[in-house]
């Protein structure tokens, strides 16, 4: 087993954990969410971007399995996938812990703030991207912009200042 | 999206689904721990069995990334994911939910029915099976066959019965 142990020993909150990990990172999670929204406007008029850009989102629509109904549902599904993780942060909170599940750092802490960079990138010396990916990754339209709480965002940088390391390389 | 659908569009619910099903089916989950338990006999000592079986188990045990830790904590943790799944059975009925989660079947309805044949496989006419392999899964210890709830058992046949065909090919 790795050490630290990223995945807790109790049942509940192991369940709990692996669900919101799948959250984040499974089929129709934020993540590929946020992947359908980037895509869309070019799906949907491959003219609003030049060649080179249009190239590349097309060939990653065909990779990442673009289908419009669910880029339609994309952003909603984040909203609701945001929400659920700032009550657990706040109920963890009330409970005295800084985790999101626990009291100890999980695979959770982790996947949510690596995968924050594409709702939030973090500045350029920090996470270095092309200005086309960072302008993708933060356009996430005013929905998503008003459940994105700022304590799920120092919740990342406390992570990032205690356990990853930066620059970010993606 | 296949019909019907087998996982839940309420976040709390496929949260939980999910992360229950990654205990039926995920890494050291129930049929992980008791693919190890049918295992450690013959790891232990490896003349307890005659050689044809002791070839093939010892085929698994590398296949199955045996390990002789986990081995050891593979019945206390089948008994601690069989009880989550009793109280979440519970649960549901006390909401007047005949289904594991929510109020319609889900994968997780599924999975733990067919899980289930690992620890109290159906009779041979409704799922054939080698003898040894039959031994080999029914033979669950004291511990486990304390924790083996009927009402999960129950519900398993609920879930063939309605949703399921039988005879249950492995």
């Amino acid at each position: 087993m790795p050490e630290p142990k990223l995945v807790p020993d109790d049942i509940a909150e192991r369940t709990l954990m692996l669900g919101l990990c799948n959250e984040l990172l499974g089929q129709n999670g934020l993540v590929w969410c946020r992947r359908l929204m980037v895509m869309q406007p070019t799906m949907i008029d491959p003219d609003s971007q030049p060649e080179e850009v249009r190239n590349f989102l097309t060939f990653f629509a065909t990779k990442y399995h673009y289908d419009a109904a669910q880029a339609e549902g994309a952003a909603a599904r984040v909203v609701s996938i945001l929400n659920a993780l700032s009550a657990q942060l706040a109920a963890q909170k009330t409970k005295g812990s800084k985790y999101l599940i626990g009291d100890q750092l999980t695979a959770l802490d982790i996947y949510w703030s690596t995968a924050a960079a594409i709702l939030d990138p973090l500045p350029h010396n920090m996470c270095p991207m092309p200005d086309n990916f960072r302008e993708f990754y933060s356009t996430v339209g005013p929905d998503i912009e008003a459940a994105l709480d700022t304590k799920l965002l120092a919740h990342r940088d406390f992570i990032y200042e205690n356990y990853l390391t930066l620059p970010l390389l993606m």
